[in-house]
């Protein structure tokens, strides 16, 4: 029997309010602090590991968030999730993500289906394509193969499709497996479509169009954007497009496309990258063979967050401090840093994931909650941000948990030695360096270059990024906005708060305006 | 007599702390709200417009921060800054960023030598650089036309200059004034030069090394890996280098560069876009006239900055309202949201140049400070954003303050028209809904579908984003960042936050660690 109850009535977060505070700078300094890093690390799929050594918890305050797992019920609402239970409680939804790469649990039958066998239908489907268009067999109407797939979706369609694709992309080309370049095409803003037409040679390029309900207006208007493009060359756009939507929407029976995937209402747009939304885009950029070990990496991670022991359950275990920050440690948000140059827009992304989820301020239950629920997100990769924010994050008046992302080897195999060290050698000391210098700060008679220390951090560790460890990546992040959506009672799959101002806009667009927002209008000229 | 004190010691702030607090909701609202539109707006130069109305004040908050501006002596201490006095305490430097776009004051003789005369003289050397390598009398060995240039740089040789040129690449091709096209090295991830070497020619291209020490070690990497490029292709490659770095480094003497341009020690990275870190690359790609167009939007908005009445100084009311916001209700983070497709890196680089300058907890004396100072800055461009983290600043548990840029007309001239309204009028449609769903929200039964409002935001307002209004926009938030930087009595000008994980990084390499850091590196196999 699963309760779903507030955080602020748990007994379990009353006492984790009462435990005893880590002295981080203090637990990480000498043979203590190197005992914790060997210690506090929990293997994750695919040879990673998440290492929690920089975080304010000692073996205290993990036996108490152990509690607090099992009291929120975690797993058993996990498992709840994945058996199909309407966890969408606000749009009355399924929630199925996990189910586009592996079968965790028992089969979900909705809709009169098998959901795992329709997704699995879907990416036969989607690879067959694939396949097809690499070995020339389908082709534009000149009889060439096509070299160029570009996606044109915004938010869920876009963000996360985009950082899976850029973080693959060195590896792939290092690997031979680079089908096709990918681009991407997401704002209303024309110059962002110009830009993209402008850059790409359109009479072999490839466009998925990818629209859940077929009525998102920057879709549709790129969309007429870029058919405006194809018959100014002279083509014909049904041959060059692709869409991805529900089989209940307008795009679903058109003929204006070469074909058509399917997804549902069961995958919320920011958790799609493993559906067709992502797999499109990814098959004909990567192949269908990478497509599928990127979903493999995900489901090994998947699997382990069934664990009940929160130190085998990596992404609960994120979860559960990352809330221990927030709530009884006040931060009000967290940087993710990954010290990989591929993993450039995975911060964008999680950013989406993290505040679409969980910037709630009622549960489930449609009741104002009384404590703060999901952070601002935000990040570059490193060593970048070093050269730019981290100046804040090391003296700044707020303290900002880091999520750190690191690998032993570099995607392309290209190296300098430099004063006795690679280039990768150098990235990954400066994310040791950054972890030690965050924890442990420095003592200096000027204060000017005095660090407090006790920042905390957690870094990931793997071998290097490619499709299995991105996998991984990726379910540990949606996993733990889950989890954390669990903690604090938050519906984390639905997303009212964006509503109001696509209302306003029509209006706008409409001229049925008045008082300031007419006011606004009249000074953009609309 | 200037004084430098802290914020909590000044009368204003206390009296500002105990003025009635403005319902933003309600002050929105109905003919009071547009009234607000129409008269909280101050110009800018180049026909921008800082528009408040929707930020958290009314005439008796005005007047507060007024008798603020006035008691932390902002702009005499502007004045000071560039008349040459030193107000890089911490390095003891003077501050002339201003400099490099316009005498604000008197002459500024330092080193022996008029600044002004000398960033001029810089200016001059490499507009007549670029204008050679356009008219090809400067050339590759081969005697072709350089088509490419590639800055090498970190941290403010990179984010800046990255901001601008993708702010002005489509207006470039637009224009017919894109000289050559522009790439950027900045990580220390060996991917990230092996990605931007295999994606040009390097027979044709000019590299930008910027390091203002010429110790950059990220920057030494990645030079050192592009000179083994060039060689490879047999290429020498001190024809296909320029350096910009201070004439005291050792770059600067160096035979290694077809040219070298100077900066000097008075210039932050974080500001240096207008000097030759940003010149070099920029008048390469767009032309020297373009870079002086810049030059000048940014010397219009700088003569502003000097207005004493709050109400005709944009970057200095936008400071104080920061404050306000921050110090008096709270508020621990800012998102900057362009709905500009070309502004797509631009808050990348305000998060460095906001959150390096300000994020602080010592006073420009060394002591602590007992008030919140610098924000935590993020942003994404708009619409994308309002599909990916506006559900959390929408209904999440922090109110974000929000900054707005917003013009009239795109860049690239080319629009279509989708239900009834072309892309650019639904882009601006969507920025204004947004300003009043945030701070009107709106009342529903379903509480899940209730937007309390009261979200502050302001909105800079242009016709279209060009040279000019780039170096507006640029000069407008570095002076905001100044000046709150006074406010909160920052030294904003130094960064000695980043030095510790230099120092640590360089243990590691030389493996010369121990405890926690020597487990960290043997994880990461260094």
């Amino acid at each position: 029997m699963i309760n779903w109850k507030n955080l602020d009535t748990l007994d379990s977060y009353q006492e984790l309010e009462k435990v005893e505070r880590v002295n981080l700078a203090e637990a990480m300094t000498g043979e203590n602090g190197a005992e914790r890093v060997r210690k506090y690390s929990v293997p994750m799929a695919d040879g990673l590991a998440y290492n929690y050594a920089a975080r304010p918890v000692d073996d205290k305050v993990l036996e108490v968030l152990a509690k607090l797992a099992e009291e929120a019920q975690l797993t058993e609402k996990f498992e709840a999730l994945y058996n199909g239970e309407v966890i969408n409680t606000g749009e009355k939804r399924l929630v199925l993500h996990h189910l586009t790469r592996g079968q965790l649990g028992e089969a979900v039958v909705a809709d009169g289906i098998d959901k795992r066998a329709f997704y699995m239908e879907q990416q036969r489907k989607f690879s067959e394509l694939a396949n097809k268009v690499h070995a020339g067999e389908i082709t534009n109407a000149a009889g060439d193969k096509f070299t160029t797939v570009v996606q044109i979706g915004i938010g869920g369609s876009d963000l996360g499709p985009r950082a899976m694709y850029l973080a693959l992309e060195n590896w792939a080309k290092k690997n031979n497996t680079l089908k096709m370049e990918a681009r991407f095409i997401s704002n209303v803003d024309p110059d962002d479509a110009a830009a993209v037409l402008a850059s790409i040679d359109v009479a072999h390029s490839l466009f998925v169009l990818v629209s859940k309900s077929g009525t998102t207006l920057e879709t549709l208007t790129n969309e007429s954007f870029v058919k405006d493009a194809l018959e100014k060359a002279g083509l014909n756009a049904s041959r060059h497009m692709i869409a991805v939507t529900s089989e209940t929407s307008p795009l679903a029976k058109s003929d204006d496309y070469l074909a058509a995937f399917f997804m549902d209402d069961y995958i919320g747009g920011r958790y799609s990258s493993t559906s067709a939304v992502g797999g499109v885009v990814l098959s004909l950029a990567f192949g269908p063979e990478v497509f599928e070990e990127f979903l493999a990496g995900a489901a090994a991670e998947d699997a382990l967050s069934k664990n009940k022991d929160i130190l085998e359950n990596p992404a609960m275990l994120d979860a559960l401090i990352g809330v221990y920050e927030r709530n009884v440690l006040g931060c009000e948000s967290t940087a993710v840093l990954p010290y990989s140059q591929g993993l450039s827009r995975f911060p964008a992304h999680l950013q989406q994931l993290d505040m679409e989820s969980n910037g709630k301020s009622v549960n489930r239950f449609g009741e104002p909650v009384n404590y703060a629920t999901g952070p601002v997100i935000f990040g570059e990769p490193g060593t970048n941000g070093q050269h730019s924010f981290y100046q804040l994050l090391h003296q700044g008046t707020n303290i900002v948990p880091l999520q750190f992302v690191g690998f032993r080897e570099n995607q392309m195999g290209v190296d300098v030695v430099i004063q006795d060290s690679t280039s990768q050698q150098k990235l990954c000391a400066n994310v040791a360096a950054q972890i030690v210098a965050f924890a442990c700060g420095k003592a200096d008679e000027n204060p000017n270059k005095r660090f407090e220390g006790g920042r905390p951090s957690s870094i990931i560790i793997g071998d290097q990024l490619n499709p299995k460890t991105l996998g991984a990546l990726l379910s540990h992040f949606e996993n733990k906005v889950m989890f954390q959506g669990f903690i604090w009672n938050l519906n984390s799959f639905d997303q009212e708060g964006v509503q109001l101002g696509k209302v306003l806009a029509k209006r706008v667009l409409a001229h049925e305006t008045d008082g300031a927002l007419k006011v606004y209008s009249d000074l953009l000229h609309i």
